[in-house]
């Protein structure tokens, strides 16, 4: 199995594009990409993205993108898992590099939802969730998380406020990251008392969904060389469960998460300690808390502490969303994984700049689709 | 690499199934695999899928069907590539198991178009096509095939009748296929004059779209061992083309055809000649026409002779559509890159009953997006 190496990372301003397309927010990416890591062309090329079939009408993106980034011919495809579909098409990168049968692939996640507006368009969002046992009772994926954070209060006797350190760090973060969507500041005190989305999860709890772009160069060991910007992928997991929460055998449990980050953790040798910066899927508060939790963070009903007790800025003992996370950054479903890697690499690389962690070996980025039933994690280091 | 090997197929009824849902489909079609394969679980479910997040309004299938096979945990997720996303499911099952990081994979691919009905569902299909250059004049995949139609009649000097030979092969071929949605034969002398559809494309040259899924067990051949099914996955390659057909240097040329299908003969070290037996992507005839120059198999000009001199049928020659390819057998789109591989494994492991070609060593299976932007070919041998 040959080694992977990220050697390119391109992204656009995350954000609400009226005025560019979906291709044109994917191509803008992929040229970055392929000029940070020096090349003119891939072995091929796999999207991740979530709704393009729905809010935008285009399905066969991967040909679509791959002719109008300038590379006809080369092999493409898209690949869809709710808002972990950028986290999935790095794994398909992965394989693909891995398995010997390519030696450079463009990894490109993309999102355009302002195509669509209303009411319409979060119907859409509700296809992450289980059509016949989630979406027919009006379900939709933050009314889900109100229920899961609610349930999470009680058993553990938490509170709202608990829960604010996420926004507070991802905001603080997010407001020294020119491509983030929300680049305001957050004050604590302030956070359980923000607009109700779906009680208790409110405005400053939940990301924005959000139109952006991102690219990886993805190259075998031996293709990279001693490629400057080189950063290797040392595991690569998926784990899934059922889609309905209702279904799982403990709702307050991540088992893809667990699945996935374990299986990442095993690959590499490595435990959850080792990991010194961590971008997280921060939909909200109460996913954040529960994936540190499965994940290996944190023991059940204490994921949330982590941040009560501040230890998630850039220089604390734990750094995550280090770029605004999901929260500030934003949300480009099919993109937000791809833009993780992005973020983790350019942690490693030393050129985070104003978000720069300090002195970081190794990196994770964990991709949640939904409520968590499609989880995928990737270990990244120097 | 590891050597990749088919050891179970499954398969439901190709057909209008409207009391059945997706996910319903798709289990029965991944139980079949699993008992014909004798295994209870597989390490990762890879799901081919067009249309599910805009009919059936569901995303995430992979996560979905994975839990609904029994199989929750596992590695699983979806590709699309429109009417190829099962050929490019089973591309992504082969790297799983030739990169080494699995060693049994269920391919399934599903389709079920029947959640929605009317114009609406037509709209789905044009997301095939281009949205911002071929969409939004009105062209439909049928009236794009219409227009290479016309231009090769008139390239070419070739009638509407020269084709008759694919309809005629797939529907008597199709005749005897319990699982083929049409089982009449065609009549060569009433081709030219079924009702028209998109002139000069008509009722008895294009493939019905329809519900159904497939699904294959892959094994590495170190699990397989000397597994009775077993079935070798000796090539397996994608190719592209600009999606809007205008885009294109020569519209009459299949260049994700050609790539596609000289990558896979590059890889298996084998040429057209060595085929015994092939499921083409037959949506319309001019297609299978187009697709059959540009793999090699006639040289330009040429394809629709194979048809007009009657090679096709399953002691021909050159057997194609041997269970009634998409015309016959119907087209659940992204379930029908899945149905071509199980057809062929069926045919090398001499288990095609009616349909059986005799004595084939050689099967290829050629899946196709839309007008030809994705081409996914795969090369089997006992």
């Amino acid at each position: 199995m040959n080694d992977v190496m990220i050697t390119g990372v391109g992204m656009t301003p995350v954000g609400e594009h009226w005025e560019t397309s979906l291709r044109a927010l994917a191509v803008g990416a992929a040229q970055a990409a392929m000029q940070d890591a020096g090349v003119q062309t891939v072995d091929a090329v796999i999207v991740g993205n979530a709704l393009g079939g729905s809010i935008s009408k285009q399905h066969q993106l991967g040909a679509l993108l791959a002719d109008h980034i300038g590379l006809r011919g080369v092999e493409a495809f898209r690949v869809e898992a709710a808002d972990a579909s950028g986290g999935v098409a790095l794994r398909q990168g992965y394989l693909l590099i891995a398995s010997g049968l390519a030696q450079s692939v463009m990894v490109l996640g993309v999102e355009k939802v302002t195509d669509m507006v209303g009411g319409e368009r979060g119907a859409t969002m509700q296809t992450f969730t289980d059509s016949e046992y989630e979406t027919v009772q009006g379900a939709t994926p933050v009314a889900l998380a109100a229920l899961l954070m609610r349930r999470y209060m009680h058993e553990y006797g938490v509170s709202l406020a608990d829960f604010a350190g996420f926004s507070v760090n991802a905001h603080a973060n997010g407001s020294k990251n020119a491509n983030a969507m929300y680049r305001n500041l957050v004050k604590a005190e302030r956070f359980a008392s923000a607009p109700v989305v779906a009680e208790p999860v409110n405005l400053f709890d939940m990301a924005p969904e959000a139109d952006g772009a991102a690219a990886l160069i993805l190259m075998s060991s031996e293709r990279a060389g001693r490629h400057p910007n080189a950063v290797r992928i040392i595991a690569s997991a998926v784990g899934t469960d059922a889609v309905a929460i209702h279904d799982r055998t403990d709702p307050l449990y991540l088992m893809a998460a667990n699945l996935s980050a374990g299986r990442a953790f095993e690959q590499a040798r490595l435990l959850p300690a080792n990991v010194n910066v961590l971008e997280l899927h921060d939909s909200t508060t109460i996913l954040s808390t529960l994936a540190l939790e499965a994940s290996g963070f944190a023991e059940r009903g204490h994921g949330w502490e982590l941040a009560a007790h501040g230890k998630l800025g850039l220089s604390g003992q734990f750094p995550i969303s280090t770029f605004g996370g999901l929260k500030a950054r934003g949300n480009p479903f099919g993109a937000t994984g791809v833009y993780q890697a992005v973020e983790i690499a350019l942690q490693l690389r030393g050129q985070a700049g104003a978000n720069q962690v300090p002195d970081p070996r190794i990196g994770m980025a964990q991709s949640i689709g939904g409520l968590g039933a499609t989880v995928v994690t990737h270990l990244f280091s120097r």
